[in-house]
């Protein structure tokens, strides 16, 4: 098979694309593909200061590394969310990236916003899943370190198949406000800082390629707090149709992105007023965040 | 297990509701669940004449026995497709169900509309799917059948399965307009018979058990060209689903059903005209029966 574009050997095939690329090809494909993604979604503004959000993983160091690539002030933050190993070697990983690139990393730890205690042992005393308190506490810390910070705008590294396994799982169930907030890009409001997603237009083995030929080193290893979530089933379930018929991710995350405001998805959301906690926006009076610590620290 | 319903042994197991039920309870939930849809969709009216579709399978035989059982005037037609062998045991379970219940039973030849062509050999013509081609002329015959026999409204035998995995479909790629005509009842218009669906809320696994239990003979064979249909891949993506949560395809359908018009997917079907042909209506000059039958014809 030949790269598309060089005529060169293609050392990969796209089926959505019906494309083959060499190594060197698939960096600049990728390259245009997150920077046209930013500018038809509108996603950063030349000159922005942006705040990647790093796992450690595949995809959140290829969106640093495409976003210094494409010349963005990018800087790092690593927030340690306390689970033994797996947040011990991801934090080497983002540490290993942020010295070699020489570019700044934050490192924020759960433990010390939590006495002491990480993610699993706070989803046992909350009483609640592990992944619904990570996804709480990230986003919330996430948001306190860009705002400290000065950023203008926070980047996370979900891709194409990270938004359609969640696309797909609300309209299975349809959840409107969630469809409502499952956006690109969700815009600044007072307390709560911009939020953008550069790679929805990539999959998961697109960026896997990416990290390959580029050269960075991710941490391989899955959270083991993943394993048979319901996220990883609407991949694989998505995975058997796009095996069939490639290019069906990819059509219906633009389909939904083309009818989202059609079909009046969108100004559903919640209204929302500052903590009276600690000023973040909540739709309730005390946000979750500061209710969680509340519930979690009275027992320690 | 016990029966839920009446305390005795039950013989069928229904996650999705989270009950078991013996074979008595079973028919008696079933009738009074299409009751139920008849009633709350609005589907029928005491007193009307109805078709039935008859495919010779389960889910349409269990409809007509059902709608029987519920007091309905209902009679049946069955359109031999001219599928070989298959389209023969079809109507043998068609005419034997009609024989035993005294009911009376139409029978439409597609070879008597196509100089003796049936669907298979209409689709190689065409250059075209079967399916589509199956599709189109069924919907026309079943039309001029009823109203031709001056019917009020035709049934057809569409279970939960068959919607959602149509449903699942037009999301996946977005398709708006059929999923404005995606509905448990479209409304009569001219020359169009009003069309209504009252198993949309019955699983295709419990239509088999309502058959098995009713000792209703039907046809066990597939059509032979549905195999590996993309329908049934999406049947089987949803059977994944719901096995790991018992209930995804119902609230999936019903959450559609709810979320219909809130999201503005109704109204918005092409406009209509009579045929110039046939006077059936059509967003075109010429409706599609038409233009299948005069391409179809020529090269007879």
């Amino acid at each position: 098979m030949k790269c598309r574009m060089c005529g060169g050997k293609a050392v990969i095939k796209l089926p959505a694309h019906n494309i083959g690329l060499c190594s060197e090809c698939l960096i600049l494909f990728l390259r245009r593909r997150v920077e046209r993604t930013i500018k038809r979604l509108r996603l950063l503004s030349p000159g922005e200061k942006i705040l990647v959000a790093i796992s450690g993983g595949k995809d959140s160091l290829s969106l640093w590394d495409l976003l210094l690539e494409l010349g963005y002030e990018a800087e790092g933050l690593y927030i340690d969310l306390g689970i033994g190993d797996y947040s011990q070697k991801s934090e080497e990983k983002a540490v290993g990236f942020a010295q070699k690139r020489g570019v700044g990393l934050q490192i924020v730890r759960v433990k010390e916003h939590f006495r002491g205690l990480g993610i699993p042992e706070i989803a046992r005393r909350a009483g609640r899943a592990p992944c619904s308190v990570c996804g709480l506490v990230k986003r919330y810390l996430m948001n306190q370190a860009g705002k400290k910070g000065g950023f203008d705008v926070i980047a996370t590294g979900h891709n194409l198949d990270d938004e359609v396994s969640f696309l797909l799982s609300n309209l299975l169930s349809w959840q409107r406000e969630s469809l409502a907030r499952q956006a690109p890009s969700l815009p600044d409001r007072q307390s709560l800082l911009r939020k953008v997603k550069p790679l929805v237009l990539c999959s998961e083995r697109e960026m896997a390629a990416y990290a390959f030929v580029r050269g960075i080193d991710y941490i391989l290893d899955e959270c083991p707090y993943s394993q048979g979530s319901t996220s990883l089933r609407y991949k694989s379930v998505l995975n058997k149709l796009e095996e069939h018929s490639p290019g069906t991710k990819l059509h219906f995350y633009q389909g939904f992105l083309k009818n989202r405001s059609l079909l009046k998805m969108t100004g559903e959301e919640p209204e929302l007023h500052p903590c009276e906690g600690c000023g973040y926006l909540t739709p309730a009076q005390i946000c979750s965040f500061c209710r969680l610590r509340e519930r979690v620290l009275q027992k320690v």
